[in-house]
C-alpha cells in the first residue's frame, strides 16, 4: 500500500475558506503576532504532511507486526518509533498549541487538530504518544505551580520528556471513586503506592524522562471521588537545575496484548513496590479528579479525531485498491456497490472533519476569544465534546470496516493493511470514556444542566443555515436544505422527548442516550457539511471554475440523500425509550 | 470465560412449536421413519450441545493463539482439533442431512442448521471444516456418477476423509471467468495444473484423505465462465477397493495470516507442480460453475448462520461479564446503555434465528416436500439465501462489536476473548460471495428474474401475519402488528422503486441493493419473530404460566420498538438511489 497522503486541499478549504481562521482568530490578542491565515495554514500543513506521510506512515505496519513489549521493568518499542518521536518534538509539534512562555508555539487548536489528524491517519499507535504527552502538559499548565510549569513544560513541549495519565486500576474502570492507590506525605513530597492499568505509552526509552500524572488518595481522604488527589511522578527525579537525578520507584510490569494499536505500549504500572514512588501534588488536595477532567474533556476531542483519521486512512487505501482491482473487465470502483461504500466513506469523512474543525474553532474561541463570549463558547464545546467523541469513533469503525470490505478477501489478510485500521480504531469507542459514557454525559450533564438551553442555541444556528439554504438559487442546496430541515425537526422532537424523560425518569433518557448522540452527530455533521457547500457554491457563483467546489456540493448532496435518512432510525429508537428497552426484566436477558 | 452453552430452549421452541417440524416434515416420505418431533429434537440437540460446549468451545481461544501453519508441503493444525473433528465424524454429524444410501443420517436441514449453529458459536474456525466437507460431499452427491458417490461419500460422511472447494485464483476473486487453472485429458482421468488461493481447510492431517473439488479449464474450452469444468482431485489416490494409493500432486504452499479464524488453515494450493495432479471430471464438461453453484447456494445459508452463531457466542460472554462487573455500586447489566446493548443483541439473535430456521424448513420442503410444491419452495429459498447471508453476517458483526463494547477496556485485551468474535465473524461478510455480491444477486437475479413475483408472495405472507396481529386481543401483539405493518408498507415501496430501476437503469438498482437487502432482513427477521411471539401468546392464552413465553413477547416488542425503525434509514437510501449515489463522477472520489 502507498504511504498516507494528507488531504491538504480539504483541510485548508475548511480552515481558510469555511471557518475563515484568519478573520475569526487572526485578530485575537492570543494569535495576533502569528499571522494566522492561508499562508500560515499552507506552510504548517505541508510540513506536517511530510512528517506524517514520509516518517509516521511507513511505521504503521511495522509497529503492528513488531509491537511494544515489556521485560525486566523496561518497555521496548517498535524500531523507528523513537526517531519519529524525536522528529515530532524537534519540529515543535508537541507544543503546537501550548503557551509560548513555556516554549510552546501558541498556535490555535484548529491547527493542532489538523496536525493531529495527520499523525493519527498515518499511524494511530504512534500518534497516541503526543496525545498523552500534550494532555499531561496541559494539565500541568492548568493546575501546576509556576515552579512546576517551569520545570516540566519546556522539556515536554520539546519532546525531550514525555507524559502519561494514570487513572485506571484493576476493578475500577470508569468508576474512579473506588481507587486503591495511596499517597503518603513525606516532607515537601509524597510517597505513592499502588498499581495502575491501561497506561498508554506508560514506559519507553524514546525520551530522557517520563512525567507520570497519577491519581491517588491521601491518608484520611474523604470517601469516593471527592477524596482523590493528583500527583506528578517523574520516572527520573529532576534536580533544581533541571538535570536528571535518580530513578524513581515507578516501573512497568507488563504490556497488554491488544486487538490493535500494537505499537502503543499499554502498561500495567507499579508505583512504590520498593521504597515508594516520590510524587508532587498537582493542584489542590482532593481535587484531583477535577484537575484530570480539564484534560480529559479536551482529550476526548482528540479521540473523536481518531475516528476521522482512521476513516481517512482506510478510505485512501480502499480507493487505491478499487481503482486498480479489475473484476468483470472493469476496475471495481465502477461497481455500483463499491461506489456506494466509497461515497459513504468520503461523505462521512468530510462531515466528520467539518464538524471537528468547526468545534476546534469553538475551543479556540472559548480559550482565547473575546472575554464576554467565552462562557457561551465553553458551553457549546462542552456540549459538542461527547457528540464528537462518540459519533466520530462510531463512524470511524464503520468506515474502517467498509475499507476492509472494498478489498474483498484480500482485506481479511493482515498483510494488506486494511484490517489494521479496523483493529486500531476499535479502541477509540472505548477509551477516554466509553461511548456509552459519552452518551450519558451528553444527556445527563450537558443537556440536563441547562435544560437544553445550549443545545437550543446550536439548533437555532442549524435552523439559520436551513433558512439560508431555503433561499438558495441552487437546486442542490435547496434539496439539501429540505433534507436538513426535516432532520432538524426530527431531532428537535427527540430532544424534547429526552428533556421530558430526564425530568420524569432519567433511566429512560439514559436508555436512549446512545441513539440520541448518533442522531446529533449525523445532523450536526450534515449541518457543517452544508455550510461548507454554501461556501463552495458562493465561490462558483463568484466565477471560480473549479471542480473542487463542485465536488463539495455533490458530496453534500450524497450525504443528504444517503446518510441523513439514518437519523430516522435513531429517532425511532429515542421515541420508544420508555417501552420495552426500559421495562424488560433484567433476569430475562 | 465460560464455555459456550447452546440455547436449547430457544432452538427447540422454534423447531417444535413455531415451525412444528413434526407436522411439517414428519409425514414426508423422506423423513417418515425418523420420528421427527420433540423427542428427536431434544435428543439430537442435547447431544450436539455437549460436543459443542465441552469439546469445541474450549478450543476457540487455543486456536486463536496457536493457529494453523504450513511448512514443507504440510499443514499443522491447532492441538486438539484433529480429535474434535474425529468426534464430530464419529457422532454422525458430518452426514447429518446426507443421503442414507451413502451412510448419511438423512435428517432434515432444520436439524443440520441447529447443530451447525452450535459448532459455529463454539468455534467458528473449527466449524468451517465440516461446512466445507459437507459442501464438497453435497456437490458430489448432486453431480457425481454412482461410482463416484460410492467411492467418496461414505468416507466423507464418516469424517474419515474431508473435502475442500477450490475456486479462487490470484487475480480472479469473485470473477471466476478469467481462471488460469487447466486440466489435460489423460486416459480415464485428467492432469491438473495451476494454483488456487483462499482454500479453506485446504490441507491438514486430521483425516486420512482430502477430496479436493477443483475448477479448471479444459484445452480449447470456451472463453469465460462457460468454459470451466469441475474435477475431483484426491490428496491420496483411491484404489478400486477404496484403499489409499499414492500421494497425488497437490500440495499446500502456505497458510494466510488472517484477521481471524486463525484455527482454519486458509491455503494457497499448488496443483501439478511436478507430474500434474490426477483429477476426475465431476458432472459435465464446461458445466463446472453450474455444479459448484448448487453447493454455493446452500453454503451461503451456512455462512449466514455464522453471523447468528457469533452473535450468540458474543452475547453469552457479554451478558456473563455484565452481570459480574460492578461499576458505581451495581453490576453494569443495570446500566441503561448496557441494557440497550444486550437487548439489541438478544432481540437480533432471536430474529436471525427465527428467520434462518424458518428458511431451513423451506429448504427441506424444496428438497423433500410434496412434489407439486417444490418449485415454489425452491423459488422462495433462492430469494431468501442472499438476504440471509447478507443480513445475518452484517448483524453478526454489529453484535460481536457490541459484545466487545460491553466489556469496556477489557474487551480490547485479546485474553478476554471478546475481540476474537469480531475478528472471526468479519470474514463472513466476505467469503462465499461478498455481501455486495449477495445484494446484487438479490436484486438483479432473484427479484429481476420473475419481476418480483416470489418477493410479492413472501410479502403477502408477511401481510397475512400483520392482519392476524391486528386481530389480536393482546396489546403487545397489536403494537407489534402496527410497527410491522408500517415497515412492510415502506418495504413494498422500496421493492417497487427497485423493480422500476431494474427496468430503467440496472446500475441504479444495484447502487441501492445493499440497503434493500438490509431492509429486507430487518423486516423478515421481525416477521418471523412476530410469528414466534404469536405462538408464545397462544400458549399463554391456553393457560401456560411460563416466563419463557412472556419473554418471547417482550423481546418481540423490543425489536418492534428499537430495531424496526432502522428500516426507515435503508428505505431513505433506496428512495434516493438515482441521485448523487449514481451521478457522482468517479474521478471525484
Amino acid at each position: 500500500m502507498a504511504n498516507y497522503r494528507a488531504p491538504l486541499d480539504d483541510m485548508s478549504f475548511l480552515i481558510d475558506e469555511v471557518l475563515d481562521a484568519g478573520t475569526q482568530l487572526g485578530q485575537l490578542p492570543a494569535f495576533a503576532e502569528l499571522g494566522v491565515g492561508s499562508e500560515l495554514t499552507s506552510a504548517l500543513l505541508s510540513e506536517a504532511a511530510k512528517l506524517a506521510g514520509d516518517v509516521f506512515s511507513p511505521l504503521r505496519r511495522v509497529a503492528d507486526q513488531q509491537p511494544a513489549s515489556c521485560s525486566d521493568g523496561k518497555v521496548s518499542i517498535t524500531p523507528g518509533y523513537a526517531e519519529a518521536l524525536q522528529q515530532l518534538g524537534q519540529g515543535g509539534w508537541l507544543g503546537i498549541t501550548a503557551d509560548p512562555a513555556y516554549q510552546g508555539q501558541g498556535l490555535p487548536e484548529l491547527y493542532g487538530t489538523a496536525a493531529s489528524e495527520m499523525w493519527n491517519s498515518a499511524d494511530m499507535a504512534l500518534a497516541l504518544a503526543p496525545i498523552l504527552s500534550s494532555g499531561a502538559a496541559l494539565t500541568i499548565a492548568a493546575h501546576g505551580t509556576e515552579e512546576q510549569k517551569q520545570r516540566y513544560l519546556p522539556k515536554m513541549h520539546s519532546g525531550e520528556w514525555s507524559g502519561t495519565m494514570n487513572l485506571t486500576e484493576a476493578g475500577a474502570g470508569s468508576d474512579l471513586g473506588v481507587m486503591q492507590a495511596r499517597a503518603v506525605p513525606e516532607g515537601d513530597h509524597y510517597r505513592l503506592y499502588g498499581q495502575k492499568i491501561f497506561i498508554t505509552w506508560g514506559d519507553h526509552e524514546a525520551c530522557d524522562n517520563i512525567i507520570h500524572l497519577v491519581l491517588a488518595k491521601l491518608p484520611d481522604a474523604p470517601e469516593g471521588s471527592r477524596g482523590i488527589s493528583l500527583f506528578i511522578v517523574p520516572k527520573y527525579l529532576v534536580n533544581a537545575d533541571g538535570s536528571l537525578a535518580e530513578r524513581n520507584d515507578v516501573f512497568p510490569v507488563s504490556c497488554e496484548h491488544k486487538l490493535g494499536i500494537h505499537g502503543s505500549p499499554t502498561c500495567v504500572m507499579a508505583f512504590g513496590e520498593s521504597e515508594g514512588a516520590i510524587g508532587y501534588l498537582l493542584g489542590e488536595e482532593n481535587r484531583g479528579l477535577a484537575c484530570m477532567f480539564t484534560m480529559m474533556n479536551e482529550a476526548r476531542l482528540k479521540i473523536g479525531l481518531q475516528g476521522l483519521s482512521i476513516g481517512q486512512g482506510a478510505y485512501q487505501q480502499a480507493l487505491e485498491y478499487a481503482r486498480e482491482r479489475v473484476q468483470g473487465g472493469v476496475p471495481i470502483v465502477q461497481h455500483p456497490d463499491v461506489r456506494r461504500m466509497l461515497l459513504t466513506m468520503k461523505s462521512l469523512i468530510e462531515a466528520m472533519r467539518a464538524l471537528l474543525y468547526s468545534e476546534s474553532l469553538t475551543l479556540d474561541l472559548a480559550h482565547s476569544g473575546p472575554e464576554a463570549d467565552r462562557p457561551a463558547q465553553q458551553a457549546r464545546i462542552d456540549l459538542m465534546i461527547p457528540i464528537i467523541k462518540g459519533w466520530l469513533t462510531e463512524v470511524g469503525q464503520e468506515l474502517a470496516s467498509l475499507g476492509l470490505q472494498v478489498h474483498g478477501g484480500m482485506g481479511y489478510i493482515e498483510e494488506t493493511g486494511a484490517a489494521q485500521y479496523l483493529r486500531d480504531v476499535r479502541i477509540s469507542a472505548i477509551y477516554e470514556g466509553t461511548n456509552g459514557i459519552q452518551a450519558a454525559d451528553l444527556v445527563s450533564r450537558k443537556l440536563g444542566r441547562d435544560s437544553g438551553a445550549t443545545m437550543a442555541k446550536v439548533l437555532a444556528a442549524v435552523a439559520a443555515t436551513v433558512a439560508e439554504l431555503a433561499q438558495s438559487d441552487n437546486d442542490s442546496l435547496l434539496a439539501v436544505g429540505r433534507a436538513l430541515s426535516a432532520t432538524l425537526e426530527q431531532f428537535q422532537g427527540s430532544t424534547e422527548q429526552l428533556l421530558k424523560a430526564l425530568q420524569e425518569n432519567p433511566d429512560i433518557a439514559l436508555g436512549s442516550s446512545f441513539d440520541y448522540m448518533m442522531q446529533a452527530g449525523y445532523l450536526l455533521g450534515g449541518w457543517q457539511l452544508a455550510r461548507a457547500a454554501q461556501v463552495a457554491q458562493q465561490r462558483l457563483a463568484e466565477g471560480a471554475d473549479n471542480d473542487f467546489y463542485r465536488q463539495k456540493l455533490a458530496t453534500m448532496s450524497f450525504y443528504a440523500e444517503q446518510i441523513l435518512p439514518r437519523c430516522a432510525g435513531h429517532a425511532g429508537a429515542v421515541a420508544t425509550a420508555a417501552g420495552m428497552l426500559h421495562q424488560y426484566p433484567e433476569d430475562w436477558l
